[in-house]
């Protein structure tokens, strides 16, 4: 390497997910062949964002205000609570679906192994909220994976806990999709749960 | 999104190469989530790169001192130079080969629709050093596509024209592969190149 500098960027580029020494040396000479206003722009809104942005005080999920937008707005629907894993998973469902309720984000879910418990994942905080009796639905979104279920059934009970009706994601065959390659537990899953046609 | 300072930081991640809105925000998330250290690290080295890193007065190569080690070093062999089209194509043939002579990075291909000519590829420069009669062969490691061919072609009459021997890698099957997957342009050349057996 002819650069001890470009050497210590290609390495910094593998903090990224997904990205290898090929990957990293790849976009270092990129930016530095190509694209060096876009690169001095990335480092200013890198350090600037881990500089500023903290979690909604209300939702957990990022925010660089105390409170973020959707919590803050007054067009939602504080009735419904949607309860998912991580901000991207509040994000599909937001530009997926018509939903204008809010959001609780857990920023995790339930692995006692890996010390990840309910005080982990604010559940007191939710707890709190719940008690308030604002909250009529607790749509649950979790991941439909083993730690995600768990987590599921244990948000299910703390919701009845506070005579809160929780609802959780329909499981199924997924839309677009051809059976021969939908995955056995799946299949079986939307087999036994088939509902009658109209 | 909640944060409009997190939309920006997405925004500036798609100037990565093969980075689209996905991987990008998928980049973002990881970062504020589990890689703040790191990705304050990221911000550092690539404001500090696109500052500091140049061009090598000798070789064109990137460096961030007026000379590169390689130039620098006393321990290279002055009488071959190879020519390569960019800083990644003289890492690779550094990490492959044996090689101990020098390198002249050309940063790009001929190409006289984009505008690019001899002068943008620093040919000048390397008649210059060619002309000083310190270099016996001129390797010339452009890529096997018809830009990168026609560069050939006129660097091996410019090494000529010093009384430089100019040299060209060999084009062939590529060890491992199966000649069955073999694209019929290589095969062609390969069949009609081939050497006795020993």
């Amino acid at each position: 390497m002819t650069s001890p500098l470009l050497e210590q960027l290609i390495e910094a580029f593998r903090v990224l997910p997904g990205v290898g020494q090929k990957t990293a040396q790849r976009m270092a000479y990129h930016v530095l062949e190509r694209e060096r206003d876009g690169g001095r722009r990335l480092a200013d809104a890198l350090a600037e964002s881990i500089e500023r942005i903290g979690h909604c005080a209300r939702c957990r999920d990022f925010s660089e205000t105390e409170t973020c937008a959707t919590c803050a707005s007054a067009s939602r629907d504080v009735q419904q609570l949607c309860a998912v894993e991580s901000p991207a998973d509040r994000l599909v469902i937001e530009q997926a679906t018509g939903y204008r309720g809010l959001y609780f984000v857990l920023q995790g879910r339930l692995s006692p192994l890996d010390g990840i418990g309910p005080r982990e994942l604010g559940l007191e905080q939710l707890a709190t909220r719940l008690a308030t009796g604002e909250v009529q639905e607790l749509i649950i979104a979790t991941n439909p994976t083993v730690e995600g279920e768990a987590t599921a059934h244990y948000l299910a009970q703390l919701a009845r806990n506070h005579g809160v009706r929780p609802s959780r994601l329909a499981h199924g065959v997924p839309l677009g999709g051809e059976l021969e390659y939908v995955d056995r537990g799946t299949l079986s899953h939307a087999f036994g749960s088939r509902s009658e046609m109209p």
